[in-house]
């Protein structure tokens, strides 16, 4: 049976155009899999020449980047093309919901319209972020909670540890807890706890706290935190990356002849150091913990983000990644569970 | 009258060395200091030679940089240099306390021995960090707590707005208080009852959240969180910073002659970089809340580092900023505050 993805279309800064030009590079890689696309049928038609594989669903509305009150609009828009992406995942017509729009609101259909996994009382947003080499680690949460008990956290640690292992094929992942000391006893008391039950369960590899330093080194290929920390951490490493990034544009410019010559014979190795700072070629984040995947792509997506958040989605119907994780929690069922 | 400096001369990982030679800097810059140094004579008069403005006090002891409980150590190790400086500046004999030793012994020697001002309750641990315009902005707390009330997040404030306007003079400073976004709204408890104490308090010149994404920005001069977020945003800049330039330097070399000619060219402008994001310049954490200065320079300081935090220590006592904190927080006594 062919996997179904269902694609909010007008998502995004460069919707529909982006989305559609990132369907069709995935129309071209995956023949076992359907694009429903929901949004402005003529627009959305208007990049698109063959159809194979590719099925409109047109929606009279859509959910705005700049909404005031997510929650709400998502409950008032019906017809929104988020929507109704997300209620045709709900219903069973399509496996996979897939949105660059408004983050608040995708987190909203996700929770509200997907739903959650029974025993998953919070669903962690995560991200795959690359590392200097090229490994990459897993976060969550990235924010979709702004307050989480230590519960919440060990709950994040399984959910990261059965995407690292069954999506990203890491053998036991190793899993951090974000903190602020790598000893067993720091941290508030929020830490201390989630430490005690990270360290009581066994059927992960828990390898102690990690520090936000040392993220970027590879230290963890999951990295558990709460949604607030783990929010200013990831926006600390953008910020700083992308701030160094235009630093050392403006300090070759005003180098002179010299540094511009230097530069261009430097074209290839910054280009390949911006390459390894590319979020978006690890693919989107993915709020995770519900009945489906629901992937969230960056607002900015070019064609090629999209495709790569496709491709990560495609990866989690292919492992089952979901299906796995709700087996896991039924196994548990009626047994003690931390 | 002078001003008199104590100082851990056996904290940092270049010590004795590398503290005597910064303060040799400082000594030929402030002929209106006088620099107490504390620690192993014999060791600290190898480096010098003119002892004009410069007193020894020996110590027999020092507290080691993997104490595994700093707040025990300065407690058991009376006649630790640290311990010794600390208790100098308790009794008057000297006006500041600089060491770049173990950093929770300091605190703990800042908070127990030097003392906070009476209405300080929790004494935040803030640098100055760098921005892209050069300009900077202050970060309270990087971790002196593990857990804060609104009220001390609000406290933070005052402590940074009066930082920021005397000692690095800026007019009005734009305090920010950092959020999972920029509305009004967000957050979770703590963020929210933080910003209507900061939003009630017209003293200070409050301006709302503002996100890690945007602390390089310069998008606020001071910058107020509790102490766990602070510490992971704290690390998670130095680290994304530490590991670009580390994966600048490994694509110039990987990328052959040409790139590593490249370099040669862009080496004033790769250098300006560098030195921009050269936290050390800046001078050292400031422990502020307490009754005089305690500044914590880098354990890994160079000479260059400790001349830094001692002319940041000395203008904190030019500007005589504790005196004014203490006249403030008097003022406002039997005046209800926030």
């Amino acid at each position: 049976m062919k996997k179904k993805l269902a694609i909010d279309a007008m998502g995004g800064d460069f919707a529909p155009k982006s989305v559609v030009e990132g369907v069709k590079q995935a129309q071209a890689a995956f023949s076992d899999t359907e694009f429903i696309l929901f949004g402005d049928e003529e627009k959305i038609r208007a990049y698109l020449s063959d159809e194979t594989n590719i099925t409109i669903v047109h929606t009279p509305d859509k959910i705005d980047s700049g909404e005031a009150d997510p929650v709400k609009a998502i409950r008032k828009k019906k017809s929104a093309s988020m929507v109704m992406a997300a209620t045709a995942v709900k219903n069973g017509e399509a496996d996979a919901l897939i949105s660059a729009g408004n983050t608040g609101a995708l987190l909203a259909s996700g929770i509200f319209v997907v739903g959650r996994i029974k025993q998953v009382d919070r669903p962690g947003l995560m991200s795959t972020m690359p590392t200097a080499d090229g490994a990459g680690f897993d976060m969550l949460d990235l924010g979709a909670n702004a307050e989480n008990t230590a519960r919440h956290l060990h709950n994040f640690a399984v959910l990261g540890s059965f995407y690292a292992s069954n999506v990203r094929g890491i053998k036991s992942p190793r899993i951090g807890l974000l903190n602020n000391g790598s000893e067993a006893s720091k941290g508030a008391p929020l830490q201390k706890e989630a430490y005690d039950l990270l360290s009581a369960d066994t059927s992960i590899n828990f390898i102690g706290n990690v520090e936000a330093r040392d993220l970027l080194s590879g230290v963890a290929d999951v990295v558990v935190t709460d949604g607030f920390t783990g929010n200013a951490v990831l926006k600390s490493i953008e910020g700083t990356a992308s701030n160094l990034m235009k630093q050392l544009m403006t300090a070759i410019n005003q180098g002179g002849l010299r540094a511009k010559l230097g530069a261009l014979l430097m074209k290839k190795s910054l280009y390949s150091l911006k390459d390894s700072l590319d979020y978006e070629k690890a693919g989107g984040a993915v709020l995770f913990g519900l009945k489906a995947p629901v992937v969230k792509s960056h607002g900015s997506s070019n064609a090629d983000a999209i495709f790569a958040t496709i491709k990560q989605t495609h990866k989690m119907l292919e492992t089952d990644v979901v299906g796995k994780l709700v087996q896991h929690y039924n196994a548990e069922n009626g047994v003690a569970n931390d």
